[in-house]
């Protein structure tokens, strides 16, 4: 089979691969029917984090399955299925808690944009569609997979309750899913931050009520600006960088919370300074596979549309293009086609 | 009056300080019925924070009400009242949203071991009993006016939940009350951290079904080890430092939350640790003024006997030997009989 490999930053090369195998009786190896690139490719891409040898990439996929181990029987060759980007036995304590990304078997997918994936612990990861959708849903699964997964998280983390007042850091997929998921989840105002127009359009699609394009102190007085002054009930950190935190902190309300997803880079926060403000903070890879079966059925209902985000189709063989439009934002989200 | 002044690390002295007066019409002025010393009142005592000018101390207090400003209704002379540590207006969009120890216009109370204080924005601050109680449950209602209430706001800011378990860092008084709190929340585990015999005994009395004596990372294994491997639901953590911090962070379950309620003394927090954590984080002031009428209520039930935790009564004109025997960990907390 055919998939890409990260040889050095900015180097991303499609190349032919061993086909996976059941390696594990609770193995499944599914057909990828869409992969994607995902904002969190581009920090090895930038050379921001290393990227070591040679390696597969990709994390997001939606597909069918082709075999299953002999301990797998949730899912049966043929079925399309929509698993998370971190996979999960289902029956931990830690998954039992609803913190699946965080199993005691968990692993990161790394070789998703790929003709096949290899799905380690396939019984508790991946949850099958009842029957196969139609192609226009496939985008919003994919989405659900990890990005929707992810702004759902973020909404969750920072208790978006009804009649509330959100604030969404940060426009890339992951913020404009999170914008779709405080408005699922009732809130009154939304506020996305965003400096983008064609991402602020989306984002006011998808539900936002304001749009702040000031960054850093400007922006968060902006925010006090439009909330009476004390800040907002929740705020959805979807970057992952210092300034980023400091802007959703410093967003919250008294007794708000934050919740953070974009995974931190050289980010410390003042235990102080986090004491005083009363603000709540949680954050960590998205438990994806708690929401699967409400997400799943938002799309197929077509209550939410999170397959949007993705503004620029290619096929899989030109998964170095994807890199590169993200990577000079000339796309929000890069859809790979097998 | 008279009233303690600290001057320096180790001097605090009993003096003749001017009778406060009213200054403001949100203002009343307390006769003091009881008072103490506080943990935190022996950073400066200690030299850990600057003392700066000679200034009163104290901020816990219950009393009689002596006179009123024309604009308070709510309490008159005569009223035996509690308060809290932080004054709140009780109306301000903070207040309205539970944290009234971020009030708009909050005023940190900072002469209390005195006979008498004014209190700022009495009406919305002061709390008056239905009558005067015996006084065998003054040290309760004293214990609620900072230690019990905040030792409330850990559990709370932990989210203890009935059946749960939970872990408390900090055998001192709030850390005692927080045994208290999470036992009248439910918890049906209950770790205290402690190396002292008094205080365990004390611990155990308020419900802790366990005591870990190990500190530091040790203290985390043993909490692990209590709990299926994974740490609890809820962690108090009710000391300050960096290495308390710590040990609550760790001692936490994926998911599990950390309510921190000591004032943190060079305390930071790493990001992208606490995003693999996924451990949620709330700590500041407690907004006892929000907790006051059910713990009120707790105490003069006699269910909850937070006054234990007062191992040592001195008059008044001791104050200094209170700091010291406090310093010297002779004892959990001081009570101050004008």
């Amino acid at each position: 089979m055919r998939g890409a490999v990260i040889h050095a930053p900015g180097d991303v090369r499609f190349e032919t691969l061993d086909d996976p195998k059941i390696l594990e009786p609770t193995d499944a190896i599914i057909r990828t029917a869409l992969t994607c690139v995902c904002g969190s490719d581009l920090w090895p891409w930038r050379g921001l984090e290393p990227t070591g040898e040679a390696h597969p990439m990709g994390h997001e996929y939606v597909g069918f399955v082709e075999e299953v181990g002999s301990e797998v029987t949730s899912v049966r060759p043929g079925q399309f299925v929509v698993g998370s980007f971190a996979t999960s036995d289902n029956t931990c304590a830690n998954c039992r808690n609803g913190f699946q990304s965080n199993c005691l078997h968990r692993e990161f997918m790394s070789s998703c944009q790929a003709e096949y994936v290899r799905i380690p612990h396939a019984q508790g990861t991946l949850v099958a569609t009842a029957t196969v959708p139609d192609e226009g849903y496939w985008p919003g699964l994919l989405a659900v997979s990890d990005v929707m997964g992810t702004g759902w998280w973020a909404a969750d983390a920072a208790e978006v309750k009804p009649g509330s007042t959100a604030v969404v850091v940060g426009d890339g997929a992951v913020g404009l899913c999170g914008v779709i998921a405080a408005k699922e989840r009732g809130a009154e105002r939304i506020i996305a931050m965003s400096r983008h127009a064609s991402r602020q359009k989306l984002a006011r699609e998808f539900g936002a009520t304001d749009i702040v394009t000031e960054r850093g102190e400007e922006g968060v007085a902006r925010i006090k600006d439009l909330t009476g002054g004390i800040g907002a009930d929740s705020v959805l950190e979807c970057v992952g960088t210092a300034q980023a935190m400091r802007q959703a902190l410093h967003s919250a309300r008294p007794g708000g919370n934050v919740g953070f997803v974009g995974v931190p880079h050289e980010v410390a926060l003042d235990g102080q300074e986090l004491f005083f403000s009363h603000v709540g903070l949680r954050g960590g890879p998205a438990p994806v596979r708690r929401y699967l079966p409400e997400l799943i059925d938002g799309v197929l209902s077509g209550r939410i549309e999170p397959g949007k985000v993705f503004d620029l189709t290619l096929p899989l063989e030109q998964v170095a293009e994807g890199y590169r439009a993200m990577d000079e934002r000339r796309a929000v989200k890069a859809l790979l086609r097998p």
